[in-house]
């Protein structure tokens, strides 16, 4: 496969179009990141002895925490600068981002997490539903001891969405007709919802004027579904030790994400019966995978997709215009460029 | 078998023992629970069509609606009269418990539940625990437009017991040697924390003092124990048609519940093996139920676990003396007996 759309060098190397590299900002906010951590560990604590193995599997076994970090910095930006409560939120966040993702591979039957045999594998998908509802529950006990209603408010609705986003997703499982717009929708719901409340926390931490909380809710928005148009290019042609799950799990699973709608629409009948056929054969996707891909390469169908994901970070970072310089703006500027241009 | 031990008549006949009938209270509350279906039906109502056709069909499709009876009995009781908000935690707690049965049978890989094919069945698991998922998320969503974080504290600590005596009763699935003592805890969780939430609720939107918060707490403690003590006797005893589903599904799930401890520790050693047997032929459980049961009558394990659930209805109504008499706390006397007389 021919992969220069996307192994353009100026989108691979990391420093090429940041405003600041993401490693610089995950150093920026090392203090408030290691207390992150400190409280993912402790807030999953529980006498019942499967929780924090199944948890500590699952979250300290890695992920970006770029939700903590969108917590932190937006309320940085927002003039919060004493007390713990931010730290708090992250761990809300990073909880239910965990949640989904166990509840996720139970419905995917997902055998790999980041390069690892996922929970469900490991600890069987019972396990991972009610680890799942644990951390969901627990979420919602940190909210409770704070004294903000609207925060509850902000990350019940992302959860809400967030269900609604999977259970879109399912119904539309396989189906070949599913409309960009519906599409995008789902991608909304089931990431851009608790990357929006992420910024709701911030602005709200720290007290800003709600014409500030809802540009940097919109910014949330615009890199939420960015971040996800990435993840389901990336899926097609991530390096796939890198990636930590196999490339083309997508489409073994049935999922359709926009490379595919888009190869899909202007596919021939020849192109679309290969399609389908991979579709239907879903246990031995793999020899169809490299089939597929060179139809979306014929098409552009991945680097459509990347051509919106950029899209959408360039409109979240104007949206960031209005606001003061700080080294917060750069950083949320930087997440914003690190989001189209990660490669894992 | 001998049910004698059961079907005691002053036991089963439903007005024999009852301060006030079951079906009495349930018209005493005609108004209200007739607001609370309707509400339970608006709530769930969702522009992703697969999820009112899941939460209808295991929502509307039956149950006890103990839980909004005991929200707004308890709320009537210490003085709640005008407004609509009973009815809203009403439907929480009832979502709550409905995100759990879903979850439940997924985990059990139940095929039945209350007479009909289990949602897991009819629409599978994905969309069980993705719905159940969403019937969280909106719980927390209908709290969070209240203005009381106590709520959401009493139902965040209620639906995380809830997840670990989920979990505490998976990490013992088979295990024989499971104590009295883990038993009670895990039962407390699993059903006595969320009846304490009802409780809660409607002593805080009745603006109880604290201390009759507390008590109207314990009478909830006990009651949510006595019940769950019921449902686990009921499961080797209950008529098979109106159970809804099958009997001894327990035995077969490798749960092990008061019965099976209280026979399994006064158990010889042949008797014993049966027991160990029907764990390890789980796929033909059903005709080891018949031995089991046998054991268990000639080690009143029956008896023990309704005894010492009519001990804790006993003292739940204890708990009510210190109220001054009222048709409310009528009703909840009423369901402290309803509880353990049953036979469904």
């Amino acid at each position: 496969m021919d992969d220069t759309k996307l192994a353009d060098p100026s989108q691979i190397n990391p420093n090429a179009r940041y405003s600041v590299n993401y490693k610089d900002i995950v150093s920026r906010y090392g203090a408030d990141l290691a207390a992150v951590e400190k409280a993912i560990g402790d807030h999953f604590q529980s006498d019942v002895a499967l929780i924090p193995d199944v948890s500590s599997y699952l979250i300290s076994g890695g992920g970006k925490r770029i939700r903590p970090l969108l917590v932190i910095a937006s309320a940085r930006l927002c003039g919060y600068t004493t007390g713990t409560r931010h730290i708090d939120y992250s761990v809300v966040v990073e909880y239910i981002h965990a949640a989904t993702l166990l509840h996720d591979d139970v419905v995917d039957e997902a055998d790999l997490r980041r390069g690892s045999e996922s929970p469900n594998m490991k600890y069987g998908n019972q396990a991972s539903v009610l680890v799942g509802d644990f951390l969901f529950a627990k979420s919602f006990q940190i909210m409770s001891e704070g004294d903000d209603m609207r925060i509850v408010r902000s990350v019940s609705s992302a959860t809400r969405n967030l269900a609604e986003g999977e259970v879109l997703q399912l119904v539309n499982t396989c189906n070949l007709e599913t409309s960009e717009d519906t599409y995008m929708d789902t991608i909304f719901r089931k990431t851009g919802a608790l990357i929006v409340s992420c910024m709701e926390i911030g602005a709200i931490l720290g007290g800003a004027p709600p014409e500030k909380e809802k540009t940097l809710s919109e910014y949330g928005k615009k890199i939420g579904i960015a971040f996800q148009l990435m993840d389901d290019a990336l899926d097609y042609t991530a390096d796939e030790a890198r990636w930590g799950k196999p490339v083309g799990a997508d489409l073994e699973e049935g999922k359709v994400t926009l490379p595919l709608i888009r190869a899909w629409k202007l596919a021939n009948d020849h192109e679309r019966r290969i399609i389908r056929d991979a579709f239907e054969h879903d246990d031995g996707a793999d020899e169809y995978i490299g089939q597929v891909r060179e139809i979306m390469e014929r098409y552009e169908a991945l680097s459509y997709t990347v051509d919106l994901a950029t899209r959408y970070a360039g409109e979240a970072k104007e949206k960031l215009s209005g606001f003061s310089p700080s080294p917060h703006l750069d950083a949320l500027a930087g997440i914003a460029d690190y989001i189209v241009n990660r490669d894992v």
